[in-house]
């Protein structure tokens, strides 16, 4: 949930301006807002600065304050930790060696990939550690047989994608924050995106892992093969565990090839049941080339087209559908997605459509829900939500918040990967009512646990959600977790405050 | 490994006539053949069965000598337990009770579904009470809206297949014992099969799991969502534990629509660099529709020939691909596939080949590779093997095993899965000899981990391969598996001797 206070003011804190040491609204420190208390943890003191200097050298140990707020502070404005020291790993090795010590000396570690998390797992929230993994940024193999990529995990989304892409492969994941997120994080936050529902999960798509456990021990979980059933599956316990299990230092991702044609429909619809017969149908006329499946209601273009300016090309519908198509012969998928468009329309479940083809209007379609996110640093305060929910369910939740809130917002809207189940359910508003947030926020939690679905879709727990892992979890599943926790980090050491409530 | 000495004779045992009380040839008992020592469990006593039948009444408690006999046996003949008892449970509090009370008197147990794995990991060493889910066999629900099946663990996969083939959708899991295996067998083993490189494997594809725990607690993972990230993702735990950890009680899967139409090409090639070749322009012409690349080298289709009459349809070469395809357009995939041979063709990457489209030309072709494994049950002794390889070493491990056996066996091939690296080499021989089987195997296993690959792809480590296990993985990896047995199974009762040396 992003819903903050620190979304009451109009914020213009930019990530990318950092290095012009340009703050401007930065949030309280966490340990001031939260209700939560310091773990019996040791405090980083000079010695333990010695030690560090002496393993990584000076200038990959941070310690100035302007540095490290970029570290401190997540990219939503959410959270501030007061942490002293980034530390700045290379290798494998010399993450070993950190954790030893760490662990050794009862330091709390904050791990941190490309810091764009939305639930507050990357950030510290007292003095912990940072282990920034941003200089473990080299890609060591990319097998062209087989297109499976090896490579640290401190490399960045969209840089992975352009390598692989060299040699006609595609990262089967994509993210709004590609430009800046790591393929680690993603792998410890089982990050979704938009083309889960072509390419499938990450559970499926990584066939690797190096992880460096609490106690420093290296875990080599690297096997290259698609199939391999010797033992346990243990790589995918560490994915989705947000840095709380180990670090994850390198990773092995299996890529499909790269599509050769990409088409989007922009679709206009009057009513949901309309929406969900026309998914259907794009599931099943569209098939293998479908790659993503959008909808937007009229309340997200109304909120696009006031704060980022966006317009819709096809006039005013209750509902919008943004299906794209990605596939190996473009005369094909032309004919397929027009065929299924013009079906659409004969049989009335859809009002009025357009179809992209070129490379400018693709991207220009896709702006239209991709922006969306960047309007939330200008609206006032949000209650951002990242849901799933079994799609027959999926605008009723919309509908129903509405109904909580009448009108004590501005706005209600939904968007999101409906292919997925995968609602970002938002409340806008210009004045902050903290009362209300709070009430939303059970609201929402309780809706969605009634409807079978899932408080975190994609944005996993973080320390913002914390307090909803009982309520998302059944007693036993909750107990094994807090067992696991204990067999891989008995001191607690590995992003403390997370996950566990 | 099938290797075993019970091959040196011509097998006539049939599984689908043990009811007709008709066995010859049965192995003789595990715990006489293989160095093994049993457990200090309790024996399986006059308590133990009275309480087991007030639980679940006479009939689902199985005493009977004869009954017994195709539940101690594995379906490869292999091996033999000496169990006394099969419990055969209707439902998850019956298998929750049932493992309250066997941990609770020290009794190990076997869990089984169809019985049809081939590293004998589904029947008991010793005297293991065998807990058969073959009454567990009710599919829950179908959801249409999304594709996802729930199921009680016992359901054949063909069964459940045609369950959701009335629905428009397909099971993304096809292997030849589907007549047979449960979906619940599946899952514990992470069963592979021929369609996983279209499909992803059942970590990508299993979204909940329901699992009794050694001492009775049901685990409640059942979430049927597509993304949800809250918390570490225990089910991927279960799924590849081969029955050691828990007992799967209920399966939620997802299931993608059933493709309209099917294509196979099945074409002679003269060297492995040309398979290769072939192999990725089949990925990068057919693209997402391309489902299965299956190779057979010469002597595959030599061996087929002999014992099951099998005739290559286009004439003697050294390899053979068959490549399938499964898409929403049969126009369209008809153009892509001929296409993609008759570029092939000219590529000089292939020396002859055929294209079939209608469902009976599609089964023949199909036939030349299913009814391969048929021919084992009538040759005498084979050593089989089922390795994963980097592919660019896949036929290299067949040439290099063919120079070390050299005229010691009558004949050495490969044949499998290309697309996964998944390679079945065999070595078969009228004779039977145990020091050669022995230093095969060694030999297999070293060189195959030398290539960097996994000795077991498919089939799981059972009870077969458990003395490769510290060889599969580094020694952190198998110090974790054991840890995570000893916090889920601490008096080990599940399916003991079974992955572990």
């Amino acid at each position: 949930m992003m819903s903050n206070k620190f979304f009451k003011s109009m914020v213009i804190f930019n990530v990318k301006n950092i290095s012009s040491r340009s703050y401007t609204n930065l949030p309280d420190f966490t340990k001031n807002t939260f209700n939560v208390e310091r773990g019996f943890y040791n405090y980083f003191q000079e010695p333990h600065l010695r030690f560090f200097q002496n393993l990584l050298g000076n200038e990959r140990v941070v310690t100035d304050l302007f540095d490290l707020e970029r570290h401190n502070v997540d990219w939503f404005l959410q959270l501030r930790g007061s942490s002293d020291v980034v530390l700045k790993p290379k290798t494998t090795e010399e993450v070993s060696k950190i954790l030893e010590f760490c662990n050794g000396n009862k330091l709390a570690v904050c791990p941190q990939g490309g810091n764009t998390g939305a639930s507050g797992g990357s950030v510290p929230v007292f003095d912990e550690i940072i282990i920034s993994m941003e200089m473990m940024n080299e890609i060591i193999n990319i097998d062209e047989d087989s297109g499976t990529v090896t490579c640290q995990s401190g490399v960045i989304l969209e840089s992975l994608d352009k390598a692989v892409a060299e040699k006609g492969f595609v990262v089967p994941l994509d993210l709004g924050a590609k430009g800046s997120c790591h393929i680690g994080g993603n792998v410890a936050t089982n990050a979704g995106g938009m083309r889960l529902i072509r390419y499938g999960n990450l559970h499926g798509n990584i066939l690797g892992l190096e992880v460096v456990k609490a106690n420093g021990e290296v875990l080599n979980l690297l096997k290259p093969m698609k199939k391999d059933n010797t033992g346990f599956h243990l790589k995918n316990l560490f994915i989705g565990s947000e840095g709380t299990l180990g670090i994850i230092t390198k990773v092995i991702l299996q890529c499909p090839p790269r599509p050769r044609s990409q088409h989007v429909a922009f679709l206009g619809l009057q009513k949901y049941d309309k929406v969900l017969k026309t998914f259907k149908k794009a599931r099943s006329d569209l098939g293998e080339i479908l790659s993503a499946v959008e909808v937007m209601d009229h309340a997200t273009i109304e909120f696009a087209h006031e704060y980022v300016q966006t317009v819709s090309p096809i006039g005013d519908y209750p509902f919008y559908l943004l299906i794209e198509t990605s596939g190996s012969s473009d005369e094909h998928d032309e004919h397929k997605v027009h065929a299924f468009v013009e079906s659409a329309l004969n049989q009335h479940f859809v009002l009025n459509g357009t179809v992209a083809s070129d490379h400018t209007k693709v991207r220009g379609l896709w702006e239209l829900r991709e922006k969306v996110p960047v309007g939330f640093k200008k609206c006032g305060w949000v209650g951002l939500f990242d849901v799933s929910l079994p799609i027959k369910h999926y605008y009723t939740m919309v509908d129903e918040t509405r109904s909580f809130l009448k009108n004590r917002v501005d706005s209600v809207f939904g968007f999101g990967h409906l292919g997925d189940g995968n609602l970002h359910l938002n409340a806008v508003s210009k004045k902050y009512d903290e009362t209300l947030k709070t009430s939303l926020e059970k609201f929402v939690a309780v809706k969605t646990t009634e409807f079978g679905g899932s408080v975190s879709a994609e944005h996993g727990v973080g320390f913002l959600k914390r307090r909803y892992l009982p309520m998302a979890n059944s007693p036993g599943a909750f107990h094994l977790m807090t067992d696991v926790k204990k067999l891989l980090d008995p001191n607690r050491i590995l992003n403390p405050y997370k996950i566990f409530p």
